[in-house]
């Protein structure tokens, strides 16, 4: 799992300058949260474009903690980037009001914020013609610990293959502050919420065992003896399983000769 | 083009039942815009799964035409579903007010409602469980006329490989009300758009040559015989290849030995 990461901040930021550019775009927006994956996205994207082509959209809710916001602070000043502050509560309230129900769980509430801050990203790139840069980890894409159409939601993602340990390192090898490297990572979506807390297992051994599983194709045989225990093993198979929709797009139910994503597949860059 | 309308709905209608059922869960959402593609979902699935078990969510715009909420209240109607009225205006105006931008594009502002309706709609599935089906169609997904995140956001569609004009085949097999079927399609996004107006040119000219183009893979010779002149075949052909990007999920930088979307590559239904 240890990565050199002079090689991996060129290969990043090479892969962000071919992928932009080639689509005849010339900026990026991103959501900073104040946490260390889109302050890394950041520090990459402003990189490989330069930091004049980056936006960075700060949308803090009420209950978002204050450091959220003086951490993302700091990442819009040491990479001297154009930025956006937007407050969402008042249309996180919108949203209740019109749903009408008085007992909206944390979890839906988190979704609609997560959802919220997409549209405001994508209403920023179609506005200054821009792409949006995606700031999900390999760990959390893998466990499916992402709101769909949510943050989720980007046009390209430069850190989607790194493990949460790996950002960590990568975050002090770019030189991102302490106070952001340092914190319990969190999605902040309410008061006290950390990201360990809701898996109720650490990123350092959750990512042990997916590197061993999916990147070294360790068999059950060979996991158990690394040390992990049955239990967690299904816990974390099951999370990865269940979450496949939320890598994929959707289903289209086939008809015809030559259906969408069945058998009329391009790539995104597919010229012809 | 002739689709056999009787295979085509068990086709469609057993493909829902088996992709709803299999996740597990017994319930489905649908947006109905009063429109036809919607009501042919909305027909579908209340066949396949039972009109008990479906929710139809009707969010209309202060722009929506009247006749958009009449004609899905038909739907409703008739399948004798379960829905709910939600007016987005107020929650529109939100997204105006904090975005600050006194300027806002009648595109941006129509992403916006499409992309409200998407959080409304996930936000409903949540709460009761239940599965967001598509309702966009295979001319739509091929040109690239819908919003990312917006109304091209669902789990399972079951229309996405019919054409326009076989959607009309299909719904007047389906025994929809006249008045959806005859009006001329529509975003209704705001006031006067139609589809047709947007493109520049008919949906029996385009399908006839996404048709022969994509399904039956003709060659440029071979359609330009069929009548297609140069420059609609450019346009045609740029629209398609232009929003290959809507019709997969974001790329992701290949780091390591398995990265998700280059060589992680399951179904959703994967489970091992």
């Amino acid at each position: 799992m240890i990565l050199n990461y002079n090689h991996t901040e060129k290969i990043l930021t090479e892969f962000l300058k071919n992928e932009i550019f080639r689509t005849g775009i010339k900026k990026a927006v991103i959501g900073l949260s104040g946490g260390i994956d889109s302050a890394v996205s950041a520090y990459l994207t402003a990189r490989a474009i330069g930091s004049k082509n980056l936006t960075c959209l700060l949308m803090p809710y009420k209950t978002s903690s204050r450091e959220s916001v003086s951490d993302a602070m700091k990442v819009v000043r040491n990479l001297k980037v154009r930025h956006k502050l937007i407050e969402i509560t008042k249309t996180v309230n919108s949203f209740s009001g019109i749903i009408g129900d008085s007992n909206i769980s944390k979890i839906r509430l988190g979704n609609i914020m997560a959802r919220i801050r997409m549209i405001l990203l994508y209403d920023e790139s179609a506005k200054i013609n821009a792409l949006v840069i995606g700031t999900g980890n390999k760990t959390e894409i893998l466990l499916g610990y992402s709101t769909l159409f949510g943050d989720a939601a980007c046009a390209i993602n430069p850190i989607g293959d790194l493990y949460k340990t790996q950002i960590f390192g990568l975050a002090r090898h770019l030189g991102i502050p302490e106070s952001i490297i340092n914190k319990k990572p969190s999605a902040d979506l309410w008061t006290g919420q950390t990201d360990e807390g809701d898996f109720g297992f650490t990123y350092e051994k959750a990512d042990n065992y997916l590197f061993n599983k999916i990147d070294e194709r360790k068999s059950d045989a060979e996991l158990k003896k690394l040390g992990f225990d049955e239990k967690f093993m299904k816990k974390i198979n099951s999370m990865v399983i269940r979450n496949q929709f939320k890598r994929l797009p959707p289903l289209i139910a086939k008809i015809s000769n030559r259906t969408v994503n069945v058998d009329f597949r391009y790539n995104r860059d597919w010229n012809t």
